[in-house]
Formats: structure tokens, C-alpha cells, sequence
């Protein structure tokens, strides 16, 4: 049977990477749930905060939930709202920044190697 | 750069496929824009709607943005709501329903040959 769980029963916990300010993560579907391929975790980002300014091997497919944010790098910024859908390639370099006054809150979807 | 799309400038199509009734998809993110490994999909589920009950070789990862509705499968039937996160495993029988008023809404990431 499926698996369904409520995302606002999952304790999220903070994310301590260097250059990171006030983010948060909710492992929403893992490889501790069986899935495969890929994995579903929701970020919260603190008004003011921003995720490390970085690059790495595998790609990101996010879905913006709520708040207002940017997602900035070589080829500079762009607004992030409530429905923005976004793919980061492969080494793509990328920092997402919360520039409201709410949670930037979004779904992020990784490699399931990726989800460490 | 990366890529960010409104998703509501995305046009959605009606999914014809059997046993769906009032269903829609957008495509949100997919090979065409470059992904390798997998796609996010946005769909809508009208009141009464429903997806096929069906299994298929591929998993599905779902995230619900609004409404209310259910899965349910051979073990049973789990209801959803705006926050649920649900994972299909490969070869579950499955199928999304909306018990609302309001439109069923949700994301659901498979893996990219299953983006058909």
C-alpha cells in the first residue's frame, strides 16, 4: 500500500552546512521509505536567511510553497514566488535567498544519493 | 543559469487517459528542459475526479497543495490533504481521488521515461 505521511508531522531539523543561515529540512519520502531513485524534502528558510552559495554533482527540482525568495548565481537572480517551479543542473552554481517577511518554504527533490 | 517557471503560466491538458475522469497536468519540469533522471508534474483533480486505478512499472512521489481527497489501492484507502506527501511504490494499485469541493491539487515527480 502506499505510503502517506503528513508533512507537518515530520520534525524538521537544521541544516549546519557552512554558508547556510536559518534553514531547515523535512525529509518528506526517502530511501528509508523504499523509494529508489529519487527523494522529497521540504526546506524552510528563515526571513533574512539563504541556503550555502554552491555547486555539486546532481540536480535539483524545486516547487515553491510559500513566501517570496531568489535564487541567484553566475547568471545572476531571479524572483522566486508561491508556484515557481525551478531545475538546477548538474554543477550549476545556486543560493537560495529568502527576501520576504514569511518562510521561504519549498520541495526540493534530489538523487536519492544526493539525500544526505 | 537555472530555470524557473511560473506554474500557473504553464498551460494545463486534460488527461484522457482510461478510467481518469476530470483530470488535468501540467508539465512542470521535464526532459525537455534538461533533466536527466526525473520530472515534476502539477496536476488537478476536479470535484467528483479521479485518476485511473492502475499499477505500472514506475514509482510516484506526491506532494498535495490543496484539497481534499484520497488514495487508495489493494490495501485500502488513505486520505489526503494539502500537505500530504505519498509515495507509490513500482507495481502498486493506485488510484487518486477527489472527496471535495475544491479542486484536488498535487505534484507528482516519476521518473523521466515515465513522463509520457
Amino acid at each position: 500500500m502506499a505510503k502517506v505521511k503528513k508533512s507537518a508531522e515530520i520534525s524538521p531539523k537544521d541544516v549546519h552546512m557552512p554558508g547556510t543561515q536559518g534553514v531547515s529540512i523535512r525529509r518528506l519520502i526517502s530511501q528509508q521509505d523504499g523509494a529508489a531513485n529519487f527523494a522529497m524534502r521540504l526546506f524552510q528558510v528563515q526571513p533574512g536567511g539563504h541556503t550555502p552559495r554552491h555547486r555539486h554533482a546532481h540536480e535539483h527540482e524545486v516547487y515553491v510553497l510559500g513566501g517570496k525568495g531568489s535564487i541567484s548565481g553566475t547568471g545572476g537572480e531571479m524572483p522566486l514566488e508561491t508556484g515557481s517551479a525551478v531545475l538546477v543542473l548538474p554543477q550549476e552554481e545556486h543560493q537560495f535567498r529568502n527576501s520576504g517577511c514569511e518562510p521561504l518554504v519549498f520541495l526540493c527533490v534530489v538523487p536519492i544519493g544526493a539525500d544526505v
